[in-house]
This record gives C-alpha cells, sequence and structure tokens, in this order.
C-alpha cells in the first residue's frame, strides 16, 4: 500500500481472557474500521496478558513505532486492571486520583455509592486527557499518541465519536468488494498479473462459505478511487472472460 | 501466573483482513483453548499484515521467545499468500515444491484441474513436516518451532488433532468460572485480598451484560486444582458475607 500520507495506529488488546480463548476480540475490528473512516491504518495487532512490564514495554515500543497506539481494557476497578499504572510508568508521569475523572465518576454514582473500587477509576497519569464515557461514566484517558480505551465492546463502541476531532488522520482508506462464485485457485494467475499492474492498490483474496456454497471476496483498497476503479474493471475482465458469476453477500 | 513447567506459545495471524476490520479473529480462541487443553500456554499475539519483512521479522523475533509459534492465514493459492515463503527465508531454508505435499493434492483434485494455483499449495520448505488437512487436501506445515495453518476457522480447526502428538506440552491448565450478579466495584477489594493471599492462581474479573442483566464472571486459572478449589472457597466466603448471588450464564 502506498498511501504517500499514511497516518498508521497499532491496537494492544490488553488481557489475559483475550489469550486464554475465553473472550474472542472484537475491539480491533471496532477500532480499526473506525479509524479506516477518519485516514488511519491499523498496522499492528498486538495481544498482551495483564503484566505490568510487559504493558510497559509494549506501549513504549509501539508508541514510537506508529503514529497512534490504542490500548483496549484494563480501566476498571479490580486488581487486574493496571493499564493507566502501567502507562503512568511507561511515560514516567504521575499516577494519582485524576481531578475531572473524579469529579465525573462522583456525580455519576449515587451519594454513598463512590466507593473505593469505583475511585480507582479516577486514577490515571494526573495531567491525562479523558476520553469521555457515554454509557457507562468511567473516562478513559489519552496521553502523548496512546489512547486508552475499556475492553467491554459496547462501551468502547460509544467512546470513539469522541475522538474524531483530537485524531489527525490522512486520506481515508477506501475500499470495494468483489463477491465471485469460484475458487481461489481458478483466479490466482489473473489476480497476480492485475496486482502487477495495480501496485497502489492492495488487493485481498478472500475464501468463504455461505447458504451451503463456496465462494470468493476480492476486496481492493486504496487512498485513490480512480486506482480502485481501474483495478476493479480489470478484475471484471478476466471475471468475464472465464464466465465466472458475480454474487451478491451480506 | 508461577507455572514452574511452563510450555508457551504466541499466535502470529497474517492477514490485512484482520488488520482493517473486515474479518474477526475467530482464530486466536480456538488455538489457545486447545493449547491449553493440552498444557501450553499463549503469551502473545500478533496480527500482521501480508508484508515479507514483516512476517520474516516476527516470526524470528517470537520463535526464539516462546516455546511453540503458531501462524494463521497465508498459504492458499493467490498473490497475496506468501507465508510459506517468508517462513523459509526466516530460517534460510530452500523454497519449493514439497513431494509428499504435492502428491497429496496431485491426488485430492480431478485429473485435469490440478492447476498452477493449487499446485503453488505445495510450495514450502521442501524439508518441512506436513500438518494433514481433513477438510480441504491443503496441507499446512512446520518447520523448527513454528507451525502454519490456513486462516479459514473450519480448516484450522479440522486440523489442530493432527498435531496433539507432535507438541509436548505442561500441565494442563485448569480453571474455574464463577459468574456473581454483582459490579466489579463491589467486590474490587475483597478480590485483591484474595489475589494476594492466592499468588498461584490468576483470577480474572470480567463483567458481563445478558438478557439485560449485569454481572461479573471471576475466572481462576492454575495449573493446581487444589490451589484452584481453595482460592474458590475464599471467594465464596465473602460473596455468602455481602450476600451476592450466583448466577448460571451459558
Amino acid at each position: 500500500m502506498t498511501n504517500k500520507k499514511e497516518i498508521n495506529a497499532s491496537v494492544i488488546i490488553i488481557g489475559n481472557e483475550v489469550l486464554s480463548g475465553r473472550t474472542k476480540d472484537l475491539n480491533t475490528s471496532t477500532v480499526s474500521m473506525w479509524l479506516n473512516s477518519i485516514g488511519i491504518i491499523v498496522r499492528e495487532v498486538r495481544v498482551i496478558p495483564d503484566i505490568e512490564k510487559i504493558i510497559v514495554d509494549t506501549v513504549i515500543e509501539l508508541s514510537s513505532k506508529f503514529n497512534y497506539v490504542f490500548t483496549t481494557g484494563g480501566i476498571g476497578p479490580t486488581h487486574d486492571d493496571i493499564t493507566a499504572e502501567s502507562i503512568s510508568k511507561a511515560f514516567n508521569l504521575e499516577y494519582g486520583f485524576h481531578k475531572e475523572a473524579f469529579s465525573i465518576l462522583e456525580k455519576y454514582y449515587e451519594p454513598g455509592q463512590f466507593n473505593e473500587g469505583r475511585q480507582k477509576m479516577a486514577k490515571m497519569p494526573i495531567n491525562a486527557k479523558l476520553i469521555l464515557n457515554p454509557s457507562s461514566g468511567a473516562p478513559g484517558f489519552y496521553v502523548k499518541n496512546v489512547f486508552c480505551l475499556p475492553g467491554v465492546p459496547s462501551i468502547l463502541k460509544s467512546m470513539l465519536g469522541g475522538l474524531n476531532n483530537v485524531l489527525v488522520g490522512g486520506d481515508p482508506i477506501l475500499s470495494k468488494t468483489i463477491n465471485l462464485r469460484t475458487y481461489e485457485s481458478e483466479i490466482a494467475k489473473s489476480l497476480t498479473n492485475v496486482q502487477d499492474n495495480n501496485k497502489d492498490v492492495e488487493i485481498g483474496s478472500y475464501p468463504f462459505f455461505r447458504q451451503g456454497k463456496l465462494g470468493v471476496s476480492l476486496v481492493l483498497r486504496s487512498v485513490d478511487q480512480i486506482k480502485i476503479d481501474k483495478c476493479n474493471s480489470q478484475i471484471l475482465e478476466f471475471v468475464k472472460e472465464k464466465n465466472i458469476k458475480l454474487v451478491e453477500i451480506d
């Protein structure tokens, strides 16, 4: 992909529950699709355990390698929620009660209900900027180029909109999907030719199986609609020659 | 987790379609749960693009860091399937037609149907060992401690059984889940005490929302059933004191 103004990101999924296989990661998909829409491309995802040293090292490494880093998970009230403290250590920032976060949470809970566990959710780098949480009160936060979001998918999703004006994206990444009733091996050679002729378009080929029938989805991605269209025409040409059926899938 | 005989692994998901958010990764969960059952713990997952240099570097790094590495994706017939060639380069192994793989595929297809695209699936490090594929013919393979599996979840799943006798695991990782009708913040302090008293058990706390009701799943993991049971009793103690309801979820 030769996006000249590429703005990129990585996602760090913090959570033993994903590593153990108990929980399937849905957050990467949500974050990536949202980032694509504002012109930021996700280049790497890591899933790591709730271990401070690993969180610290991973955040330091990836924050210097990519324009943005997004972490998910580990900002709740329990002992295994150590993201905020780890981020503070990674950047050598003072960790403690964040005034604005404390005040938001204090107002969110009924009088007398703002207990020690809940107060922990106001602890973070004290000068962090907040990511407001329209679903359940407890905010996320960001420092430098690292944005810390919760692990619960519905809550995470509800918080992304608040960041649209904070992030600076590049050209939006456009895509076009062509679904064919064929096998990958039938089109592999023609597709290689098209890819060779269209270096600026990333062409992905993905077999699918729906309603008892096999097929292949071709996904064309680029920041340039004209290049996608050109690539699309060349694909449709060999599709026609080979008498392959185009299909609609959900 | 202080598993004294820890045997660990990492998973590398190779595929632009996961990074772009188009496809949700289901393979990590499948591979992790199967590995847990044979006493191997997954310590890191990386999702990386279909770019040779990144695949080569990631495989070299993780294969020296963990006992086993599993890759998923990129072993099909199309131009974006570059895992086998990248693995050959990572370990400086000759890449070409694998005799046994070629023969399996030749027999799998009808006469005249074993075309160039399909033949590509027989190309890999020529001395690799094969991972047989009961679903769709094309085998995976392994060299050194790196095991290469396909990206299609159902096919990947069908191939794992063939590896049970190849991998050497440690003590199986046991787990116990306790589901409570409560909020994390209500139990955070008590849970920290239990974790402090049971350092050899990894306790995870995960909020859930089912049928309109909130709750918390506590997951206890260890290689030692006695330690899990002890930890479980201590949790049930504070659960009783706080008058919290135990619930069943799927």
